[in-house]
């Protein structure tokens, strides 16, 4: 019997969706049985260490809102949340955040070693355009194509990856809000965008471009949420150390607005999400529910 | 007017496309004046420090061979050695062999730091399955997804990925020569194999086979003759520093089976992949003569 998840209570949803991505990425990553054994075993540790699987969670919205097929969807949350656990395992390295706990383990580095999550890291992303490259995914192999390219696109040096570097530049510097943004839209929104785009991958271009909207504000408002976090909420709820953003002298949407304002410019972009939904009436019921989901993060 | 490559004299044709492949990269990689700045940069520092491009020369052989359309060539030579240069940056770092000399210049870590090396080894990657995820760039789109699905293949944990693993596991520890070459096979022959197909692709199933011999070989030779030169070259020669498998109590092929046994294993594997290329007769002559150059490296 096929389940229509769409008629699905939301927290319900949520928690089927989280644990049948984990079941995925069970099967898309090499067993622990095959060698080399160390690296398949960290690269599980690390990707399959639970956490709330947002952007896994966006994809599967907008698939469920496009029509996208069942095992295109897969494959897409599947490689959105490979690219996802890459960039955290390598985030933690010592030479970057240096930070020891993750979703309330140790992280990889701290696990193995600091090689062992270079290379676990590197083949995560790897792995995630394997997945996304596999024959017989598409019946349209073109469509195929542009999801690569936009995960691509996302994850390397105008994306995530530039994001990144941009951080790290900004220790310790004064950055205003436009500046701040366009870190964030880059390190933590291009991603998030990048899953919903692949999970309505085929939809129209009005569709797609509501869609876009959406992701643009949630992108960002995800961002803000996690730096009022990071002031609010305590290491054992956070799952990582918390307040290590003041500690190292990052500037955060809470230094540069303050928490009254931060809190205030999230509710904001929320709206905008919410409204860019609109074209699709109660459809988009899910997506609403998401950014709700997210913005409760904190509040 | 259209220069007919394959009449050209072998050492011109290399001079010429190790040319082209820089000009080709210098396309590819975003612009140094394009945000973030200092990744860009950087990249540009790694991908771009010349080297033999062995692996883009063998793709280009192969596609000669094969008469796949230029445009596709271009872009699989690219990837290929996007992907070696991302390789090479995260092996320099200190957590893997700590190598502060990669062609005669500072590594990557040393020119910047270790954080951007890591950042600057991530999107090389990512650019690499940007640019073979292209949008147009091939008429069977099929046949796209087919060569980004090899190249991940052989740059994955079970590809590169998991050869460096292993290597890294290895120090100190005796291995025969069967476990050595596994570990070759997949560091340093999976990638090799690779730009080969890429290269040949769309070719029959008979003329893939034959290339994909002769790959397997010169995989190996080409790893044999590196730890030779590691012993006899300096490191002035070398481009990096000379006799660092001996001093990290790496295993060889020279320690395992002798200088000179090494040597002659090495010739063995060329004339097996020479051997290999007998089904095209003189067609071939471009990978009979990248086979010889990959050999003169050392003798």
């Amino acid at each position: 019997m096929v389940i229509d998840s769409s008629r699905m209570e939301f927290p319900i949803w949520v928690q089927a969706k989280q644990q049948y991505i984990e079941q995925i990425l069970d099967q898309v990553l090499p067993s622990p049985d095959i060698a080399p054994f160390k690296l398949h075993n960290a690269m599980r540790y690390s990707a399959m260490a639970g956490g709330k699987r947002v952007r896994a969670l966006l994809c599967y919205a907008a698939a469920e809102l496009c029509k996208t097929e069942p095992k295109i969807a897969d494959a897409a949350a599947t490689a959105v949340e490979l690219i996802h656990a890459y960039s955290l395992v390598h985030d933690d390295m010592p030479c970057m955040d240096d930070d020891d706990l993750r979703r309330g383990k140790p992280s990889c580095h701290k696990q193995y070693d600091d090689a062992t999550a270079l290379l676990v890291g590197d083949a995560l992303q790897t792995l995630a355009f394997e997945t996304l490259s596999q024959p017989q995914l598409c019946d349209q192999p073109h469509q195929q194509l542009h999801m690569l390219h936009i995960l691509s696109k996302a994850s390397g040096s105008r994306g995530m990856a530039g994001g990144q570097v941009i951080d790290l530049d900004s220790v310790g510097k004064p950055l205003n809000q436009i500046e701040l943004e366009t870190m964030h839209l880059l390190k933590t929104g291009a991603l998030i965008e990048a899953a919903l785009l692949l999970g309505s991958v085929g939809a129209s271009a009005d569709k797609a471009n509501a869609i876009q909207k959406y992701a643009a504000c949630m992108g960002l408002a995800f961002q803000v949420v996690d730096d009022i976090l990071d002031v609010e909420a305590d290491s054992t709820t956070l799952g990582k150390t918390a307040g290590k953003d003041a500690m190292s002298n990052k500037p955060t949407y809470v230094t540069i607005l303050g928490l009254d304002a931060a809190k205030l410019h999230a509710q904001q972009l929320h709206h905008e999400a919410i409204a860019a939904l609109a074209p699709f009436g109660n459809q988009a019921q899910r997506l609403v529910e998401l950014a709700d989901f997210i913005m409760q993060r904190s509040f």
